[in-house]
């Protein structure tokens, strides 16, 4: 049995890593582009911002680590196309290599900002490790920086750029950070935040040019005018990286993203998909979703390397709980706040509480806002949006889990809560806003 | 309508404030024995460990609030006795007072240690914050302190004494901390690091005399030999506070508790019960419990408050998330950890996972392990215990509801988690618990 993966990030590693699990004899081969596998590209705007002291932190496992549990990973190394009627790849230097099971596990790229300008020097994409190293020390002399379009990742990059001095201005076409995904309320704190570290923010306008005479970028024209800037971070969506697939002929979907069965194979049997460049759907509305974490990357990844080496395990619709730190903020919540349930046409009730993270004497105690949506008919957890100094990873699971599981509004309103001063408060805000969406009705 | 509630605490307030909600024209009277109500016990012993500043930041509203929501609290106010057939209490300067609904949130007391010398000055109970105030001066001049037997309070003193430069040695019959509910896995970090700080242990022993020939406590005599101290801290367990119900021949449980039925009403539908005097059934094994926390209070005395008024609400059977900052450690859990389960003569499987609270190289980071207990035939959750740096109690309290909606094992081990360096690690250890569990079987 010869499986060969493309890609190696969380979902090509996990799926090498699970097939050997299952098939201790099988062959498996990693081709990835880049320089290094197995390091955690979601630490870099931590790494920028110097919170993290070194990139060298980063790396999870040494490649004597892979050699040594048996999987072959081909660094610098493109696959040119897929010929599935001969089972083969083609590789830059190897030629055509055959496969008995293919995982297609190629990640995503920034979506194209669409303007001018996108080949001057002073432009990022924040992605790969041995990039960022280099950017790194552009940055010590970094004065000014636009981050065009306010993803995640470039959320992150924004209190890196402020903490290590760099003048920032965010211009996003939408209304507010992260449109698509958080309510107002709930960023509101962290917008807040940004504005007293002196971040400028353009929210309804676009990035029209990036310019620059000589080669460099200097200056950023916008729908709200000009403003001068030696750095460009590009924060735009993910997109599926899906040429080879796509020149393979396998079924892609709605976002660009692979389609996959529950055992994550693709539209060919002997080709698995794993990761950024598939799409899953959605638990509760079963629309097909892409660009998830790399939490969600690795369980895929093991599922595919399990199926395709010969074992059994389903991938399940997601929930998608997520989370992350903005500015001194920590935000997050499960599959849809009141925006993006708006915008899909879902009927739902909701309800927000204010809350505190530990005994209000007790130092360290942060504020904690919690917003559930249910489904107007039999009142479960569709959803979920919070924003608090603490506590909003454990919290986003947890609903995460009550939306699968078909948890009910007044089963969180009469929740048992640990009340302890140090660790949590007398009332806990998931309880309070079920009890709060319960006295709505 | 006029109510009278024994018990200034979470339950008796509780129990006030919702009964005034439901009828705003009830008459609301409470009384307590003690100088304040609406002050948080549970931080005393971390402003004698000096984490909070002053006793004054512990209290929640003051007495105007009270008297502006309509309720009467009479002060420093005992209770005799409870007349059912004439609905009245007899209360000491006050005579006979009638009552339509009577709500018993008498609270608990420390069991007696059952050796001689109780009587000496130099023992503190630690429980109401004006001794507390007079005790924190005490501290200062305290050489040193034997803790008697290590409940939950106890073990927050211990931290505090140390905090406070005193010798301390505990004593208590177990074989480990707190080892009616906590495995000694979980608590080993927590006695490692009380072994650092110079707490010294006797586990497996007991208190056989408190000594001190003029008044004053100058020796502990235990079965492993004397201990030199000048303070004695009880840390004994919980015990219902029920000499009035007892007295009118309300039933109680066999943990000496009030029995309750959904409403929190006792064998007499004109008397409710609410918090530490009232047992409540386990939601798993519907054994009774007694002595849960302050929370539980709270939520117990709003159902009884609610009910006494005229209203509608059940409480239901418990599932018990608690957990506590020890020493430089969170521990906590649900329902019953290994040992618990193994003598209350429960079947079960468990599996235990190290994991960390954050990615691994992002500051702040701390390891959390967690177990979990499933019944044999359909693996739902019935139990859990953890120790760990942070984010305990929202496990805890999530790890409670999915033991209430019976979660099993298998959805636990396929459950979503947020990944993001700052907030949460790529694994989560209750899913990978959980798949530890499934493997083992």
């Amino acid at each position: 049995m010869k499986i060969v993966i493309i890609g190696g990030g969380a979902a090509g590693l996990g799926a090498a890593g699970a097939a050997k699990g299952v098939d201790p004899d099988a062959e498996v081969v990693v081709y990835t582009e880049y320089e290094d596998v197995a390091y955690s590209p979601c630490g870099i705007p931590f790494v920028h911002g110097k919170e993290i002291d070194s990139f060298d932190r980063l790396f999870l496992a040494t490649k004597e680590q892979y050699i040594q549990s048996g999987i072959d990973v081909h660094y610098e190394t493109t696959v040119r196309s897929i010929d599935r009627a001969a089972k083969t790849v083609e590789v830059d230097g190897e030629g055509a290599v055959s496969y008995d099971r293919l995982v297609i596990a190629a990640g995503w790229n920034y979506a194209d900002p669409g303007v001018p300008g996108t080949d001057l020097s002073g432009i990022y994409e924040v992605k790969n490790i041995r990039r960022a190293m280099e950017w790194d020390v552009v940055l010590d002399s970094t004065k000014s920086a636009v981050v065009v379009e306010a993803g995640a990742i470039a959320m992150e990059m924004v209190t890196a750029l402020v903490h290590r001095g760099i003048e920032v201005t965010v211009v996003d076409p939408g209304p507010w950070p992260m449109a698509d995904v958080i309510d107002p309320d709930i960023v509101e704190p962290v917008r807040a935040d940004w504005e007293k570290l002196g971040v400028k923010m353009l929210w309804g306008h676009k990035v029209t040019e990036l310019g620059g005479g000589t080669g460099a970028l200097t200056h950023v024209e916008t729908t709200d005018g000009t403003i001068e800037a030696d750095l460009a971070i590009i924060g735009t969506h993910k997109v599926p990286n899906n040429p080879l697939a796509m020149a393979a002929g396998l079924k892609l979907g709605t976002t660009g993203g692979l389609v996959v069965d529950a055992t994550m194979q693709t539209s060919d049997p002997d080709i698995y998909g794993a990761g950024d460049c598939t799409e899953i759907p959605h638990g509760v509305t079963m629309i097909p979703l892409q660009g998830l974490s790399g939490s969600h990357a690795y369980a895929q990844g093991k599922t595919a390397g399990i199926n395709a080496a010969g074992g059994t395990r389903d991938y399940r619709p997601v929930y998608v709980p997520w989370g992350m730190l903005a500015g001194e903020w920590m935000i997050g919540g499960v599959s849809f706040g009141e925006t993006l349930a708006t915008a899909l046409g879902l009927e739902f009730h909701s309800a927000t509480a204010q809350g505190i993270t530990r005994a209000r004497y007790y130092p360290g105690v942060r504020p904690i806002t919690v917003k559930l949506l249910a489904d107007p008919d039999e009142l479960r957890i569709i959803g979920a949006q919070m924003v608090g100094g603490e506590g909003i990873k454990e919290r986003a699971d947890f609903l995460a889990m009550a939306t699968r599981a078909g948890i009910t509004v007044e089963q969180l309103a009469t929740m048992e809560n640990v009340y302890s001063p140090a660790i949590g408060a007398l009332n806990e805000p998931i309880s309070v806003a079920a009890q709060n969406l319960l006295a709505s009705l």
